[in-house]
């Protein structure tokens, strides 16, 4: 039997906030409408960069509260599971904060 | 005399790459709604997180290619015209660099 | 009895690998004296600049290992003690890396 | 003759800067070894993570301070020479600044 649980049928970690999750990436959507809107009407290239800077804060809070969904739930439902599985999913937690920190 | 041209009405530093702009936030705007199915669809945390990270990094893409065009066409054009205009145009970059350093 | 395990005095998460970050932060200390030496030599800006970037990716190098070393013993060791002191620990945590992303 | 001027005898962009470069770099020498002196006394690895993106972010002031000193100098002496100089000098520019966004 396998330790690490099927995680494409499984409920996801941020399955209590996925409404607040869909309003965050519907409101990202509606920024980036916006940026289209500043770029067609010739706006500043300063001002258009102030707003991309605050899209892509708005996209890195989507990210952290993820982040931490996953850590409350699937990490430590993992690692009392046992420690075959509770290291898998903090070595893939690992690498997908590291692509957090780089990006 | 003001030094520091008035950027409202002015022809933006991006207005040759104007339509590629466009069409990267446009390919952006699709990344975000594809971000909203994968919540609807109860994706695995990692999943949306790796793909968040991509959407992060098309922005900064974005924010990289207007900063130059910035730099490439507004800054110089400020620094060739007086050193009063140059230096504010620096400040203002600086400041816009710092923001993207620290989103 | 207090759930949270008084981490003045306990073992660091990273105790297994406490030479490899000695290490490292060696290294880096030299690597920063480089950047005093290439300051005082006068090497052209973006030189040092390169450099500077270097010596930020080895100190992330670093943060990347402790973050993974305190998932991996003290976040675990403590969603196995309770639900309490997981999430103290997760709240710890998620905060530690929200400032890597920001930093 | 070349348009880009020997960047490796020139006075550097942060020249009347370098004095207080050289001490801000000192003072992260000093954080450097701080951060030696907590991982060798088994300091929690949260507090030592802090102390990480503390100097991390030391580090990023002493790049946006050579950024600027070299946009203000270097780059505007470029921008007066001649085009193909300042084009060089901004294209440099920009990979620098792109490295410091990713690091």
């Amino acid at each position: 039997m396998d330790h690490v649980p099927d995680h494409t049928t499984a409920t996801p970690g941020y399955a209590d906030t996925k409404g607040a999750q869909l309003k965050r990436l519907r409101r990202i959507e509606g920024q980036v409408r916006g940026l289209q809107r500043m770029v067609e009407e010739d706006t500043y290239c300063i001002d258009v960069l102030t707003q991309v800077s605050a899209v892509t804060r708005a996209l890195q809070a989507v990210s952290m509260s993820l982040l931490e969904e996953h850590l409350r739930h699937c990490v430590v439902d993992a690692a009392r599971e046992s420690d075959e599985a509770g290291q898998a999913k903090i070595d893939e937690a690992t690498a997908a904060i590291a692509r957090l920190v780089r990006s």
